[in-house]
């Protein structure tokens, strides 16, 4: 809790009818959430029960490592009759060469003992037991190696890969019954009451958001504006990380930040983050706590940038955006207040390029719901002109 | 199931032993399926139970109108004090001007009667109730509009649009309480038993592949070879798809595609596809029915081009593959047969072309689960030359 303890003084003061007489740069909060996040445990999952932690994003705790050859013997990689490949030399349809120690197989099956070479049932003519070839197979065709699929020893998958169905299906053939998997921190969600789409409204949505990023919710509220039950409720023990929505602004009863210093500290308030930018962080008890506003644009921005990397840490995923991020071309001017990060919602136009679907500045959802992704201003930028070359990290990864 | 019954005859036929006389073209397959697999009614879903049919990849049954404006009247936009703009005119830090009609608001409340201007705290001096701006505001400064956000009767997003954490926000925000959802297909999956490796091992990644496409999965087997028994596994009620893995070649004991026939209809057997070319698909009793390879790959395969689209059909969902799609420039020559859809399995190279991890021919999922991505050569084609354009599909959104 270093870099907790180093944030203190600058957050635990009271913005309400003052305004904020600072903020402090994202990458000061997102180094602090680094700090204070770190991955759980791991859980070891039986490769039966993986195939719903792949709907949750479940990525790997540690490298997987081929246990043994794949496959373990020489075996047939077709169906049809397994053959010495030197007793079918010459063979052709109209030349039929008798196979008298043939022996039928399906694809899948051991090799037997003698044999080096498996003919498809369209080269053979079988007569009851009585089998003849009517074409030859070189040495190792319609065969599949000892090891020709993995050896042993490589590796196969790097620790924080996220599963594929593919990877269980390896697993699987390989003979691996479990694997650690990240854990699924404890996340309680606090609404700190508000007006109608305030806080209150926020709570499928930020579910939704830690669900996607590997925590299990619990939700909690909406709760009135009081600094003594919000205190409480974010001390109350049993959850890995804590999520607030609402109450941070510099309102009479934007007391969420009073009641976090009450619950344990109070370390950053205010953030050069546009949408976003009354998000506070700090310690509720021992574990680590992001507030966010309660304005449903700011929430969410501030949910995407801080929140999210502190549920991504501490399952144990890369704590980056996990949105798909693509090149794009600007098609309008995307202007920015240096010092500050600011979030586009931008739309894809007919030519591919980007165009804001809504400036930082204006606040609900709409906007978001109604772009296909975002393209985030550094704050050490004044914003980029017409054809500049942007990252669009996309809401949506199956239209690119 | 007209179609499915214009397939009969050409699928009823016994290919044990002598091999496939020849394979309909994987669009004839689609055809088949779009035919037999037609959405099933969808569910109404509460938005508080919305969060985690997000992860399932819900889908909207319906398109989203919005119900009213939003906000429904003029709103603070910030925290101050809602002020008539005309009573600031002038006012400025060295000429304070009283405010005796100022009313602290916080940002998301109704503005005031008589107020159109919402002073920021930073612009205000407040003595107990005494209040002076020090800065003027223009008419709806600091003020959301009534609809400024949604108009009523917009319609927000389209049927088949997948569902997003924002989405559910507007929701909450708009007072939307429940929606149609695409319904989850009952899905039962059978696995048709055969040498470690074969299809035994393929429930977890089959049980993956449809929880994806919005299915229930029921999983059954390993059961033998028997044709009976897999005739009665597949025709018991209860499932509103059957996929079958394994047992679908030329061997001996494939007899799935009988003990298909006997469940209901054999439609069509054998599709040019590599790998997956021992395909088969008809009705198990009332269902549509899906046969895939017990080679996991061909098994993999199938799926994904096959089976997968009939998931998806039932689920309401875009029947198109649900990888993310990016244009790609090919290192290496990718040769195909004419005639035949072909699947190369490929990895991006250091500088972001596509090579291939495994050609078409390669039985295993060590392929696959070391490559970046897939790319599909159609029936039509020879293959394509190193410097080629191709659509690459890949495994995961996060890296493109």
């Amino acid at each position: 809790m270093t870099a907790a303890r180093a944030g203190n003084g600058t957050g635990n003061r009271d913005v309400r009818g003052r305004g904020f007489p600072s903020r402090v740069a994202l990458s000061a909060m997102e180094g602090w959430i680094d700090a204070a996040a770190v991955p759980l445990p791991p859980r070891a999952v039986a490769l039966a029960d993986l195939a719903p932690a792949l709907a949750e994003g479940a990525v790997l705790a540690e490298p997987v490592t081929a246990p043994g050859d794949w496959p373990p013997a020489d075996r047939a990689a077709r169906d049809g009759v397994a053959v010495a490949s030197s007793d079918t030399l010459g063979a052709g349809s109209y030349n039929p060469v008798p196979l008298p120690g043939a022996v039928p197989v399906a694809a899948g099956e051991p090799m037997p003992p003698g044999t080096d070479a498996v003919l498809p049932v369209e080269c053979i003519q079988a007569d009851g037991p009585f089998i003849e070839a009517l074409g030859s197979a070189a040495p190792g065709e319609g065969v599949e190696g000892r090891g020709e699929g993995v050896r042993a020893g490589t590796v196969l998958l790097p620790a924080g890969h996220r599963l594929r169905p593919q990877d269980l299906g390896l697993f699987a053939a390989l003979g691996i019954a479990a694997l650690p998997i990240g854990a699924r921190p404890r996340v309680r969600i606090v609404l700190a009451g508000g007006p109608r789409s305030g806080p209150e409204t926020l709570g499928a949505m930020l579910s939704a958001l830690v669900a996607r990023d590997g925590g299990v919710v619990e939700l909690v509220g909406p709760l009135p504006a009081d600094r003594a039950g919000l205190a409480a409720a974010y001390a109350a023990p049993g959850a890995d990380l804590l999520i607030s929505a609402g109450r941070t602004g510099v309102g009479e009863d934007d007391v969420a930040p009073l009641a976090l210093a009450d619950a344990g500290e109070l370390a950053l308030h205010g953030v050069a983050l546009r949408p976003g930018d009354s998000a506070a962080l700090g310690m509720a008890g021992t574990v680590p706590a992001l507030l966010l506003p309660g304005e449903p644009m700011a929430c969410w921005t501030a949910y995407e940038l801080l929140a999210g990397r502190a549920v991504r840490r501490l399952a144990g995923r890369d704590s980056a955006l996990p949105h798909p991020a693509v090149v794009a071309v600007t098609a309008r001017k995307l202007v920015s207040e240096i010092g500050c990060t600011e979030l586009y919602r931008v739309r894809r136009t007919v030519e591919g390029m980007v165009e804001p679907a809504a400036s930082p500045h204006k606040p609900g959802l709409a906007g978001a719901v109604q772009a296909d992704g975002f393209v985030l201003i550094p704050a050490e930028s004044e914003g980029v002109p017409v054809g500049a070359t942007v990252t669009l990290r996309c809401f949506d990864g199956t239209s690119l």
